[in-house]
């Protein structure tokens, strides 16, 4: 498994964890840990896939996502309610899912379509939507409109893997800048309250 | 019309009309019912053939699911002012569309994919996502979020049509195992509060 | 660029503006106001093209659409603190973009299928499902659910250029008179108060 792969699937996996962590604060039963723990973890990158025409969309494809967000969901199951503030673990774990899937959605529709536009705007919609559609299903204000910066942090994730890709870097180069980028950005905005 | 039809026309049918007592609930207009009608109706199919990519989506297709639910919202609107507790009649008969929806996802996920796990998956999708975008667009809390057990029940109708088919059981009969089994699980959360 | 080009870019562009008033009202950041304007001024017709199987969707296709909704996001960002009643100003906007949408999304159902009724349908779904999108997203009640007519305005608009493109009349024509049509009755929804 190389680097990138981790980076996706890690991606996949704290997102995950974000939904089930919402399951878990609605206090809802076992199935629905893992239906929000799927719906988050793969929401925003089933949205890129069919914007894109890309169908059957990546899990269909390959079950090991569904299996990740399956997994996780079980195990948040388990140990979410020893957490003293799930809420934010989940903003924290948000953090590194949107972080990871702003260079992946930008990697994917570049190579889709082969323009550094339609990256960033993947880029941007993959990183965000998953915890859009965790966030309307469990009844909770968007994360996105809370007045932190989160949309910068994955444009800007998403503009660093362009950029780099555009300079020759190497995927593993590109990928690991974008993540950093959209990680101190928001990391910044979680813990110092930029706005 | 065989009875696999009939039970996809009752299921659109019986959606449709949920979505029409939730425009009902909200006092809107004549044209409000058909839309939230078709939504709820045609809502978890549209979202599984996109993701199957096969488009255009069952309903382009074949205009008999938009009649359906263009004539069960007129009905509705003509007569849900007589039923003393609309939102209790919505959700009995959310159910009734919710196990009969499990069934066909999964025949239809499994027919696209030859996958067991999808065949799942879009069980479950096609049987919660018109109900979602119901909920969503009507400004209620989403059904998956009350407390009965919901998801369970279309898990386990399309795990039941899965297992049918492996037994190599008719699909006649494996829709109707997964729709009961779907419906007593449901139905004995809805009157017995299970969760 | 002709009369029919221009309806379609105007429409993007008062949907976008919007968005980036309920970004405003919202107090939200720069991205956010792009963000918003971009969902709202081609979330309809995304939406629409998905359906119908036409992917890549218009926007990946044609730049043009992006950077219109970026512009007028800025445009918005900088100015929509000189308007007393942003809610008033998103409400007419609105309304414009909701019938310049209704022809146009008739016209590309219609092109698609040779369907009048799922013509009749995409000009509903693309008129109003990026105002759906924006309202779901920045967390405001459904413009569809308030109980001025909207959805009404949105099926004559769509009728008329149906009607129009029967009888022979030219696009240009028949998409004026849909406009006109849906431009009126919502106006008047929002002036006399219809419902």
């Amino acid at each position: 498994m190389d680097i990138l792969t981790g980076l996706d699937y890690a991606g996949v996996a704290v997102f995950a964890a974000t939904g089930a962590l919402a399951a878990s604060r609605k206090q809802l039963d076992f199935i629905a840990f893992l239906f929000l723990a799927a719906i988050t973890g793969i929401g925003g990158g089933t949205i890129r896939d069919t914007i894109l025409g890309q169908t059957p969309v990546f899990w269909v494809q390959d079950h090991i996502y569904l299996l990740i967000c399956a997994g996780v969901g079980a195990l948040v199951f388990f140990t979410a309610h020893r957490f003293e503030s799930r809420y934010k673990v989940l903003l924290w774990l948000d953090a590194v899912g949107m972080a990871a899937y702003s260079v992946k959605g930008a990697a994917i529709g570049f190579s889709a379509t082969g323009s550094s536009v339609i990256a960033i705007v993947t880029g941007i919609l993959t990183a965000t939507f998953g915890g859009v559609l965790r966030d309307l299903l469990s009844g909770e204000q968007s994360v996105l409109m809370r007045r932190e910066i989160y949309l910068t942090a994955a444009l800007f994730g998403a503009l660093a893997w362009v950029v780099c890709h555009h300079a020759g870097l190497s995927p593993v180069v590109g990928s690991s800048i974008g993540f950093v980028v959209a990680m101190v950005i928001r990391g910044g905005a979680l813990h110092y309250g930029w706005s």
